[in-house]
């Protein structure tokens, strides 16, 4: 499906409620930063194994998807308030992505990854 | 654009670096919450006035520019880890959430935010 | 009461429990940041007159209480991981800060908070 | 050192700045989250091994003593602002948690943690 068109159910949902009246950029920031808390919570004091468990336990993928939800539909709406347009950040930012990480100095190296 | 491509480009891009193996979702799910505190850090200590400033102001723009499309990579890797389709993922949370939030309950209505 | 008492307790009850082997620092900065996200959402999607009246409810103070002792608690396990001494924490960090904050540049300037 | 002594100094410092009134709860709760973000961010990317060698490292003992920091003075701004006593909010929370992990069901158990 086209992300415009998700983006589009997202507002419409929105807007049934009068919703845009509390969408200030901060307090959508706070929660879409709760939602990936809440997201990170499922794998609290799990090993690497029980985290790779989680990906075939049936009850804690509808838990994963449910924030993951959440966190999209927050991301959504945020792009909506600056007027963004959604497939345009994530193609920039994958072309920043590049420069920073060039295939040759990033191939398998986890050490780019602390260094930012 | 269709967010399937979207996430093939994403994951073009972690499998030209070799880092599916650094990608468990634990760790995903650490990542995607740093950047999403980067986007709550554009706005600490700003009040609501300074708040919608900030729409309109470029530098502070692309800023958020780069830590949503972050939070949307990391998602979109974190949906491929778990064999989700992005799409499917956001409507069926539109679907709990418009059960969650009738919207002859809802409408204009903080209250129904903070209970959850 | 001192706080190297107060840690001592932390620690009792830690070792009661068996729980030290937990106690990595990865896995208690992540429990430490979630309690983090339990406090603030306390105050999700409040204006500053509503958070203002969370001071006198006393089912939100209560809540308020918990999770701020929680995340007190993490913080001393974290400490007594690292083998830092909890006042000599604090006092070095005000230090630092006295610095970075001098009191003439400083003094009722929101915006040095958000230079940081 | 008290911990009431400790906050006595953090007090002073907001004051001498006259930073107080920045400080509702909420604007402090955004800020203890975020700090605590920036000490989750240490361990990113870090397996166990890497995450035990960073107690050792000079360079990031420093980051982590910094960040805690910061987590201890907004904890203690906010119990201020609430008017709590420091020893009393942690005393109070290890007797809730000694009825939530009795010794003989904790001991040793992960999952005890995960059930939360």
């Amino acid at each position: 499906m086209d992300i415009r068109e998700l983006q589009k159910k997202v507002i419409e949902f929105r807007d049934a409620r009068d919703w845009a009246q509390y969408h200030n950029p901060k307090d959508l920031a706070i929660s879409l930063m709760l939602e990936a808390s809440e997201l990170l919570e499922v794998f609290q004091w799990k090993n690497l194994q029980e985290v790779e468990a989680i990906k075939s336990d049936p009850d804690e993928r509808r838990k994963v998807k449910g924030e993951l939800g959440d966190v999209f539909i927050y991301a959504l709406n945020m792009y909506y308030v600056f007027g963004f347009d959604p497939s345009e950040v994530i193609l920039e930012k994958l072309e920043i992505n590049e420069k920073k990480y060039p295939v040759e100095k990033a191939k398998g190296n986890a050490r780019k990854y602390t260094e930012t």
